[in-house]
């Protein structure tokens, strides 16, 4: 991201900064770029142990942040956390399919509820803040064309989807209604280090990668479908010029990645990175995933390229070797 | 009706119904209607004396239907009374796009969570059921074209409308996933007798309505804003439709009405159903309602039409001569 290296430094640089979900696959990594530019930044994370959040996260740069566990559907400690803050960076949610299908209130009030309420405190205690949401591409649903771009009809297959557009729709309420600024990256399917590997909630990547390390073989469900990836570092970087970019507020924008792959090409170039060591299975989806399964995805994201300049700088194949490279090195934290 | 009144007569004589919001507007006539049907309704209704609930709603029939006093944000009554039904009405919900906003926490609730526990009811206590949703246009917010059909995108432009939408799209996953017989109607401006008039929590056309047989002037805002209107014995039917149709399920439909009118029109044609009795003022939009205003709205109604054979048999001047003749005779019952 080397030609935002210096604006980024100028935005950040003794800005106070909350990170809600701060210790999780990508709040983390956004939380350790935001040291280096000397931001001051607060992480909060509920550490759920079934959400994404891990200390080992931020491990070398603890003494660099502060770290405060809370919920975010407590909306006491959240209208206090906010105040003081120049950016949000709201990346708590559940991202659970099927926890959201399992339990749909606790779904409503971490992807709902707890929208609202962060939303009411900074419109209450500090209207100037500058926010961005993490959305997902999974509220499109299954899409009707592709690359689905931004006015694709939204048509969810799961709870979480649901509440994730509503979540979404808040944000960008509480900019045309009270000015606050507010925008949303749909992510799609975003990995790199320190993504959660012990379970597919977050993504399946990351369990293809724990049973790689392990010597197992994975399943791959299907295998034609064509997906989407995002490195996390460049994730992070649109999350960045998301709250620095004035254009970006009221706004939402597809993030999409270096190039749709089918899940076949994707197993391929993971045991690739991994010195061509590993192999797979192939499988039909199990019934309860196909339900909520959406055939092919991938997005046009020309809209944030154009508009915040975004650009993705990590290739597939590298991010794979990034990635595979970390968990080799921290496997024992992760599962 | 006519055409479909023995069609009507075979599917409701003798079924047991569910009206959630029973005693409202909408909930009331429909109750009136299923009961000439022979049909063996319950109403629910929380009678909230913010929403719109009134026991003079159901005067003259309630010997003939059961009245149980419950609020669909109480998971534990639903769960019973959705059992042994063969259809649920579900209207009940906060429509109070002002309400919304000052406690977006109340409409989250009502909106949201409520709807998820009907569900869950149905999906484990009562799977075989039918029901259709009370969903509205106020999801689509400021269209983009007109007349806005069912493809448009959703921009709601209040909290309750994000809520709608989230609640309305619950219904068509319990479909696509657990195979409930659920469908949604996007209702517009719905009106006729029963409607609330003493404030504008469900339409500005009460408030015109109680003024004008007060003898007072209303207030047009705006004017030129064109409008769909569907007299509510027309909204009924569709109801009916949905529920009993199985090429209802899983869809959602817009309706419309008669033909689209401009508020300034509306407002003439109002006074010359009261004997060209009344006048109005116009005037600008207050501040806090400018910011939701959507300009103009009218739908594209031909997939209810063309699926579920609906149309609409009350003309806007016949609707607003009947709706007058009704609240000149139970004025102080509205009050």
């Amino acid at each position: 991201m080397n030609n935002f290296e210096q604006q980024f430094e100028q935005s950040f640089r003794n800005r106070s900064v909350l990170i809600t979900g701060g210790l999780g696959f990508i709040g983390s990594n956004l939380a350790r770029r935001l040291v280096d530019f000397g931001a001051k930044v607060t992480i909060v994370d509920s550490l759920v142990p079934e959400y994404g959040g891990n200390r080992f996260n931020v491990a070398g740069v603890e003494d660099r942040l502060d770290i405060n566990i809370a919920d975010v559907r407590d909306p006491h400690s959240l209208q206090v956390l906010v105040q003081g803050q120049d950016y949000l960076f709201n990346l708590a949610g559940q991202t659970s399919h099927l926890d959201s299908m399992k339990d749909p209130y606790a779904d409503l009030e971490i992807n709902c509820k707890a929208q609202l309420s962060i939303l009411e405190a900074c419109r209450h205690h500090n209207p100037d803040i500058s926010l961005v949401f993490a959305s997902t591409r999974q509220i499109y649903g299954r899409p009707k064309q592709l690359p689905v771009d931004e006015n694709h009809l939204l048509q969810p297959v799961d709870v979480n989807g649901i509440n994730k557009m509503a979540g979404e729709w808040y944000h960008i309420l509480y900019h045309n209604t009270y000015g606050i600024r507010a925008s949303a990256l749909r992510l799609t399917n975003t990995y790199g280090p320190r993504m959660r590997i012990k379970d597919d909630r977050q993504t399946f990547l990351g369990v293809w990668v724990r049973l790689l390390l392990a010597g197992e073989p994975f399943e791959v469900w299907g295998g034609e479908q064509l997906r989407d990836f995002t490195y996390v570092d460049d994730a992070v970087q649109a999350l960045m010029l998301s709250v620095t970019n004035p254009h970006a507020a009221g706004r939402v924008f597809n993030l999409g990645g270096d190039k749709p792959v089918s899940l076949l090409d994707l197993a391929a170039a993971l045991i690739a990175a991994n010195d061509d060591q590993g192999k797979y299975v192939t499988r039909q989806f199990p019934g309860e995933r196909k339900r909520i399964d959406i055939g092919h995805y991938y997005a046009d994201d020309r809209l944030i390229r154009e508009t915040l300049g975004w650009n993705p700088t990590v290739s597939l194949e590298q991010g794979l070797q990034l990635t595979l490279d970390y968990f080799r090195r921290h496997l024992k934290e992760y599962l």
